[in-house]
């Protein structure tokens, strides 16, 4: 059989019910896997036992080295192989593609399968424009180069009518939210999509004018932040 | 019971195993819905008889008005919607984000559903970074503005690191292809992901260099490309 790599989503939260996350074709995929390849060993066996599946788990992250990334590579061809994120769809804010990038080089088979992208999800329930969007990862953390990485941004949102997407670490939610306050026009459309995909799913978008009223923070949830023009 | 907007995934293709893209909880809210929101009458319809359901179906599409629009907006209170794109998820390169900026005004309670997103696959499934992404919609038709966009977006994809998504309408694939050979630098990496989701799925993806050795092209089927700095 030829050796394949399956790119697999994992859940967004821990109290989601994987039969409304998983289609039936990521379990009988998981079943021809011969190993998983995970962001951590914590998740990857997490993963493997909503499946009560035991696979040999092999780690890549933002810590890999070159060195770990050949020796995976080396495996491609050897065995078939599923690549998750510590949660949602991987090569999506997270390091995978690397891995996707040199299954394309040695031909490798690749397959994705449906599942839930927190960032995709807060962008549709954020009601911004999805016609045109820019997903950023995280922003700096310098607050003098945030306050200008965000003005840059907001003017890109406003000529190119660009949803702007971004994250940061669930205990730097407050500082994110009171700069964009400070820092962001009035009308400009601010949304805070909170815990998404979770029972405590909560999403807050509104003219940052309004933001301006609002004494926030639930602090050290994980949030997702979008911006947008009005 | 309180009124709702729900948006619901649809097949990428009509070949599509709908038990490999609906999870449960789609059927169960479609059973609840007083009418449903798509692009045209005819997807409405095909996505009705998918659950064996009649529903009214109300038109939002890149046609519809401002006054079109304030009637959806005034059964928001009254009617339990559904809301779905063609293909794929609502509110991305779609115009649902009209109604859900609406809802959320009349704060509306707004659930989004897992489903398939041509856009997320094949980005993962390009190899190229999803740590910072755009998708940009529909580039410019003109040659000499395409061009000049395609080389402005060259070089925010190396100076930020960024994957760049754009889509085009299918008779004009290879027209995108030839300009993109001949505008980009060799070593940029270029990708063609075709018929995402269907058993005809296609993606290929290298550098422009080596495309530039290639005759392709496999016109009229839905496409879209990824291009990145190496």
């Amino acid at each position: 059989m030829k050796k394949a790599l399956y790119l697999l989503p994992n859940l967004l939260s821990p109290d989601q019910d994987p039969a409304e996350v998983f289609v039936p074709a990521v379990a009988k995929t998981i079943e021809s896997l011969d190993l998983l390849v995970a962001e951590s060993e914590k998740e990857g066996d997490k993963f493997c036992k909503l499946f009560n599946k035991q696979l040999p788990i092999h780690l890549l992250n933002e810590h890999s080295t070159e060195d770990e990334l050949k020796e995976l590579a080396s495996l491609l061809s050897k065995k078939t192989m599923g690549l998750i994120s510590d949660c949602g769809l991987p090569c999506i804010a997270d390091p995978g593609a690397n891995l996707v990038h040199l299954a394309r080089e040695k031909n490798i088979p690749i397959q994705a399968f449906i599942g839930p992208s927190s960032i995709i999800l807060s962008l549709q329930l954020s009601g911004f424009s999805g016609q045109c969007f820019s997903f950023m990862g995280y922003l700096p953390r310098n607050t003098q180069e945030l306050i200008k990485t965000l003005k840059q941004l907001e003017k890109r949102s406003y000529t190119e009518k660009m949803t702007i997407i971004f994250i940061e670490t669930p205990y730097r939610t407050k500082k994110i939210i009171d700069t964009c306050k400070t820092t962001l026009r009035s009308t400009t459309h601010f949304c805070m999509a909170q815990n998404i995909g979770s029972s405590k799913q909560k999403v807050i978008s509104m003219p940052v004018g309004k933001w301006k009223k609002k004494e926030f923070v639930k602090e050290k949830e994980p949030t997702i932040f979008l911006f947008s023009s009005p």
